[in-house]
């Protein structure tokens, strides 16, 4: 195996299972990544109560939930460093530094954080974490040196915000960080929730689960939202629009299946029923190696912790060298030796 | 020596050679104090950093100056712990995880930082790290488990937000943090600067370092404001508003020789310059032994080194544990064995 020249980082917040949704807009790409360069995925605890934190409980469950939905997927541990962010104190401290590079004023036009705040409805009472949380994200990227930041649309702004860091950071104290680049990715449209709204997400209670059992998929995709101007399976349908094709359209791998069951559709020759238990197959058939290697992990929890734990020691090491270098790069001076992080004992 | 029951968080911002101000506000109360208590001296450079980002040389100069000057003045290493905060990354995850415990609107009433930010102008261009400061003050507090912080009246609202941040982590995850309370100096009032302002400060140009020279105290004293009403040594003169009077109340161990002074000098029988002459006597034998335990430690800046070093381990040991215990009450996994911290290799 050739060591890859650049470096990627990416992750998901721990806020609950992982779905369908994921899987087409970041998990595929990542899959596919994974084997061009080298890979960080950064269990994003931390972050993730920003706005969890009356509700811990929804973030502890879900750490080894989202690791084993990485596993299972297909994510390759000989490849990926998978790191715990809350066990890499060195993230906060670059967080803390960069902090002093970003006005108050600048973090409240993020349009990303705009966005969430309206959509949590923060109001005035916004926590300072989460107003803060765009510049933890850019230790996170710079604290693995990260030459590529995949990304969805709406992420932009956070590596916009991320390059800036590094541009001030850079010219105040010279060329340190590495500039991170936002890669948005070439496939992968936004999958919709099951009752047909724009976005699948667990708190719209619209989502399939790749830990989901088979009866729970089948029973989620019998009740899908199809076309609601079609009162009988001899009118004709609306394939535009109908999420029971866009799930089609992202796990048959039979492109020319999907065709002509829409061209029957459309001209009222197939029903819902039979649409919808065709997508449960074609469903059963994507998510049943996912559901098995979820297994072979369940069945040994030891090796996942060791997994994630290795995966951290590494990527702790890394951080730790970018934060001495920043350290440096400030003029502060240098206390412990290599910050001791070599001989890393993993519980 | 018995092991004192509590314990004090007390430091220095490193921006500058300490002064006079700094004995009479803060270290002869510190002095006192490490016979009773357990005690950190947090050197916190990263805090001077928040509104120090754009000439981080002023902070990085003044960090060995600064323990020096602890050091001179008679704090003792045997019992003083003294931690460089930039070199304990545990103490930046504390303060994220508070972050997500006081809201932006809170931090912008802190009367503190907001008397602050209106001396430094900053106006709505208030970096991100300086509105938070106080949070991090909450980690460094909290992070020693200390129960006393010595502060003046100025800075009790920080040690109130602190309490705020304690009371609000141990309802949410149950009792974890320590309570601390705030300490104001029983005695020690603010010492004016050389030119009669109310406030003695490097950045004002009226201060006189523990670290000046015999020739550059006494041409500091010569050139002091006295009483401005005063034309002629035989015109009766204010002692009221006098700082010559106020640093003679401050550092003359005769409280007789300073009645009888200030006797004189309202019944115009002394002279300004007399007075001035005397004071400058009066601090050079408070400066002198200051003077040679520096030159002691200058002589062999390897010990100076080493008290940071094992200080900054012995205290970095002690936060880990404090984060673990945070993140395990939050509930979020631990990942490494004590954080190796057993092992830190002092440099």
């Amino acid at each position: 195996m050739v060591t890859p020249e650049k470096t990627i980082l990416t992750g998901d917040r721990p806020t609950g299972p992982l779905h369908l949704g994921h899987y087409t807009g970041a998990l595929a790409n990542r899959i596919r990544l994974q084997h061009e360069y080298r890979t960080y995925v950064l269990i994003a605890d931390l972050q993730a109560l920003t706005d969890n934190a009356e509700r811990p409980e929804v973030v502890s469950r879900a750490v080894t939930e989202v690791l084993l939905d990485n596993l299972s997927v297909g994510l390759d541990p000989e490849r990926v460093t998978f790191v715990l962010q809350s066990a890499v104190p060195e993230l906060a401290e670059l967080t803390q530094l960069y902090l002093n590079l970003v006005t108050v004023a600048r973090l409240e036009r993020n349009p990303t954080v705009k966005d969430e705040m309206r959509q949590k409805g923060f109001g005035a009472s916004v926590p300072a974490g989460f107003l803060c949380y765009p510049v933890s994200q850019a230790a996170d990227i710079t604290g693995f040196e990260a030459d590529l930041v995949p990304v969805g649309e709406d992420q932009i702004p956070v590596v916009e915000q991320t390059r800036e860091i590094v541009r001030r950071f850079n010219s105040l104290y010279g060329e340190t960080l590495v500039m991170p680049e936002a890669m948005t990715p070439v496939v992968g449209s936004r999958l919709p929730g099951t009752d047909g709204r724009a976005k699948m997400s667990a708190s719209l209670g619209n989502a399939i689960n790749l830990s989901d059992s088979p009866e729970m998929v089948r029973e989620k995709v019998m009740g899908m939202y199809t076309d609601p101007t079609r009162k009988r399976a001899t009118d004709p349908g609306h394939v535009e629009g109908n999420p029971v094709f866009a799930y089609l359209d992202g796990f048959d791998s039979s492109v020319e299946r999907v065709d002509e069951m829409k061209v029957d559709y459309r001209a009222g020759r197939v029903g819902d029923v039979a649409v919808k238990r065709y997508l449960a197959d074609v469903l059963e058939g994507f998510l049943q190696p996912i559901r098995e290697r979820r297994l072979t992990y369940e069945a040994r929890p030891e090796d996942a912790r060791a997994i994630l734990a290795e995966g951290t020691a590494r990527g702790r090491r890394v951080v730790a060298g970018v934060l001495a270098k920043a350290l440096a790069a400030v003029g502060l001076p240098a206390v412990f030796d290599e910050m001791c992080l070599s001989t890393l004992e993993v519980q």
